[in-house]
């Protein structure tokens, strides 16, 4: 038997076109004489569609599309995945369902029974857990049909509590006593560049605990500040990865139950280098947010620096460098270097740039505030002031253009707040808000593998915001090295203070570093959306009081 | 037997406060000679906690103070509210539990059965359910201790779906096989203007369903934007409310178990009126913010309209005059009524106000941005940068005064995106931002309920953003009445647009204001916390994806 497994990129609550996307990979499969096609999660509405999910005539859109690609299954069997509505009086509305469908009818269903809960996840807050378990007889085969989480029950947690198993039941427990002879897994996860190995180990864990082979579907594509890397895998029953479909690609690919079953592997190469994958991730995300939303081109404030730089690389590349503008935004603190290194990216990449000399503004505000601040000393206020002055105009820029302000604040700085509200934390995506700086290098060196894009003065110069004379970061942040290891252990791994260490880091330090983050949390709850590739981002997988005294 | 009920206003993680708090009042209840004193939900960490639960370090901080106020529990006992570890090796790390404390130590405790994952609330992204039910017997008498939403099985709810019950599993059936005498109910449960009633009707029907007198404990004050309204309950078993604690205040009240059993109900005055309790609420909703964020002082932009006349007074009434001022900043634009509504206001209030025109700085934008422009007719984009030069200043203000800028969007507005983002929509809360402009009038009219505070042609006028020459809010709106009708429905109610209806209501205008709501989701997204008054807030209490096609 051939089975089809479909990597698609859905867009949420774009009925028509999820259906074309999924009816035209049904035809694909007819084609190639497979006899099953599989697809992701949640794959009708698009995922996630949050609280679309509360509305009842998104759900009836849902019901309507299910119906128009089961009348596309003829002579086929396509395994989607939608939300259903919870028949039982009691219980939460809808369940997240896979549902088998054949010859405009759906011959089977199955409901996720482990509904994750955490981090970004909300799916407790619509889903009712499915309680009952079964096999969808097909062809002679029994399938095992769970929905991504189903098989996760047993995954190791990035804190301290020492807790064996997030849940109390496992469905594959339940499924295994009617002898399965293939799990097939849907799945809309999304990516994490610390994930990549534990995720193929959960799928190799389970069919090798099993000796049952596993076809795990996932999605690609982003949608808002969620990036999916695809990686969809077919898994032996012996816990090999026969085939690994592409990272961050839609594809659509067919194989055989025999090949499957029978398969020889020469365990090739293993994931791709993280920071390979980083980029393509944030590529992706900018891609994917621009197309979703109608919008074509992009504008960002170029400093020189190597954030904005790294930046103008990656919008450049997602959306093609004629849709992408610059502006530099000079001011009496600037270096000369700042404006030529600029001028050279742009001129590298082949990017339309404007320079503004913010001078002109800020004195107009310097003057209108000069009796409301007479003889107070010049802080920080009229640093957020230059800052803002670059906002006002690049929103200009964008509102007259109908382009969307790119926000290139990385995570670094987003965790200690080193950044202005309404300046340079603006914008309508941060395309690197969840890249800690010292990773933001590692990716500019990828850019540069080649040749050189970034002016190397640009990547080797001591980072800077250029808001008064001669400041360099490090005035007021430890070392970038020093801090990101602080920030990953008390952001992604949620060590308390005492716990963190390693190389240079010293209590002073992770308390300070603590503070900072801490006493920021009303900044990050204005930020733009990020574009997620860690396992915490900020944004809302973390969920922090405003007004905590902690 | 004298019970004591103690509504107070807690911090989230501020341990020593709460415990200080919580002391302090069983050191009351025991000098008015009470056996037992019951707290409200979460009382020791301060609720809601949100992510902080994920921090081990933080859940000892919780048990450390838990045996604190063990300690202090010498000849009474104390029902209070914590998270406590899970032990099981399989489920979620923690229950929300009630604690009864008894001579330094912990001798009953009960766990959420029904955990609330809806609206504002994840928490079965924190808990595992509890699943046993028992009896705390006490000096002859059996309590059955519940937490919050555990009585609220049976709610209805805002939506089309047609469900009867939200839960499996009815807490109250369970207990009642023991025959309990008293039930206790600790909870936080956050106000919102329409449904005082129903909560109310929540704990009358329990009651008189199992014939059992209900003791509910809410607590009072706000955290983020949160605000609870107290108003904690004492219900007879005949379900009639035997005594109410007072709305928005901390109260610790002592009841003898003979009253509540023999209670004559001379059935009082229904709930204080609606907008009277909405006023209170944000009253109280500022005062907490920046009590416990440690600020004093607060600055907005005066415009002459009656959204930030409003913010106004109700931030004067929270803060005190001495402790707020005013920028007013006309423009062009701007009519001559603006400046002299917004003096007289300030003057009546006693608030101290200056006032920059915003002339010098927009010349300064127009003749940068010519040389980009050249050619573009005026459009939104100079409308921008007159809100967003407002924001400049009133930042500058914020951070050389350190005083917090105090945003003043109303509701209807910020659902169909009319403001700009880092303009007139900065801010470090939203005061107004749930209140819709029908309501904001009703609450003018009440401040001014017995002489006039906001000028009458404030009032009267119609509303206008004044960023273009003779602009009114009714040239790209419909008439307010009509918009929020639309809004409620759509957003509270949830209604699909062919079943919104009301007078003056038509097909075109419900497409128009749906497409603006959805439309606008990405300027929400960067919004201020906004104080929650209503069933349906925007910010964390409802997420939509921002690229969904719908």
């Amino acid at each position: 038997m051939k089975i089809t497994v479909a990597q698609l990129n859905y867009h949420i609550g774009n009925f028509d076109g999820n259906r074309d996307l999924i009816c035209s990979a049904i035809r694909k499969a007819k084609s190639e004489g497979s006899e099953l096609i599989v697809f992701s999660e949640l794959c009708v509405p698009g995922y996630p569609p949050l609280d679309l999910l509360d509305r009842l005539d998104f759900i009836e859109k849902c019901n309507r599309t299910v119906e128009e690609i089961s009348n596309e299954c003829k002579g086929i069997v396509a395994i989607v995945g939608s939300p259903t509505v919870n028949k039982n009086p009691q219980g939460k509305k809808l369940f997240n369902s896979a549902l088998v469908l054949s010859e405009g009818r759906i011959i089977f269903s199955a409901n996720k029974a482990l509904l994750p809960t955490y981090d970004i996840f909300d799916e407790y807050r619509y889903f009712e857990p499915g309680k009952s378990f079964s096999i969808f007889p097909f062809k002679g085969l029994k399938l095992a049909v769970t929905i991504c989480e189903d098989l996760w029950d047993e995954q190791s947690f990035d804190n301290e509590f020492e807790k064996k198993r997030l849940y109390t039941l496992s469905p594959m427990e339940e499924l295994v006593k009617y002898d399965p002879d293939i799990i097939i897994n849907i799945s809309a996860s999304p990516f994490s560049y610390s994930k990549i190995d534990s995720k193929a180990d959960i799928f190799k864990a389970k069919a090798a605990k099993y000796d049952i082979p596993v076809i795990n579907v996932n999605q690609t594509g982003a949608n808002s500040e969620l990036i999916f890397d695809g990686a969809s895998m077919i898994v032996s029953s012996k816990g090999e990865i026969i085939r690994r479909l592409p990272f961050f690609e839609e594809s659509v690919e067919t194989i055989s139950s025999e090949e499957i079953s029978d398969a020889v592997i020469s365990e090739g190469k293993g994931s791709p280098d993280h920071i390979e994958l980083i980029y393509k991730a944030l590529v992706t995300g900018i891609r994917d947010y621009f197309a979703k939303t109608n919008f074509k081109s992009a504008i960002l404030g170029l400093s020189g620096g190597i954030d904005s730089s790294l930046c103008l690389c990656l919008a450049a590349e997602a959306l093609g460098n004629t849709n992408v503008r610059a502006l530099l935004m000079p001011s009496r603190y600037s270096s000369e270097h700042s404006v030529k290194d600029a001028v050279a990216l742009a001129e590298n990449l082949g990017i339309h740039y404007d320079i503004i000399n913010i001078e002109k503004p800020f004195r107009a505000f310097e003057e209108d505030l000069e009796p409301l601040f007479k003889g107070r000393r010049p802080d920080v206020t009229e640093e957020n002031i230059q800052a803002r002055i670059r906002a006002v105009l690049l929103m200009a820029v964008s509102n007259k253009s109908g382009s969307i302000l790119l926000n290139t604040s990385n995570k670094s700085e987003a965790a200690v707040g080193y950044g202005t509200l309404y300046g340079d934390m603006a914008g309508g995506l941060a395309v690197l808000g969840d890249v800690y700086k010292t990773d933001i290098y590692r990716l500019a060196d990828y850019v540069n593998r080649d040749r050189e894009i970034i002016p190397l003065n640009t990547i080797r110069k001591p980072p800077s915001a250029e808001l008064r004379p001669d400041q360099i970061d490090t005035d007021s942040l430890p070392e970038y090295k020093i801090l990101d290891s602080i920030l990953y252990q008390y952001i992604e791994l949620q060590k308390p203070a005492e716990r963190i260490s390693g190389e240079g880091i010293d209590a002073a330090a992770i308390e300070k570093v603590i503070r900072m983050i801490n006493s920021n949390e009303y900044k990050r709850y204005q930020a733009p959306p990020i574009l997620r590739i860690s396992s915490k981002s900020f944004g809302p997988g973390r969920r922090m009081p405003l007004v905590a005294k902690y």
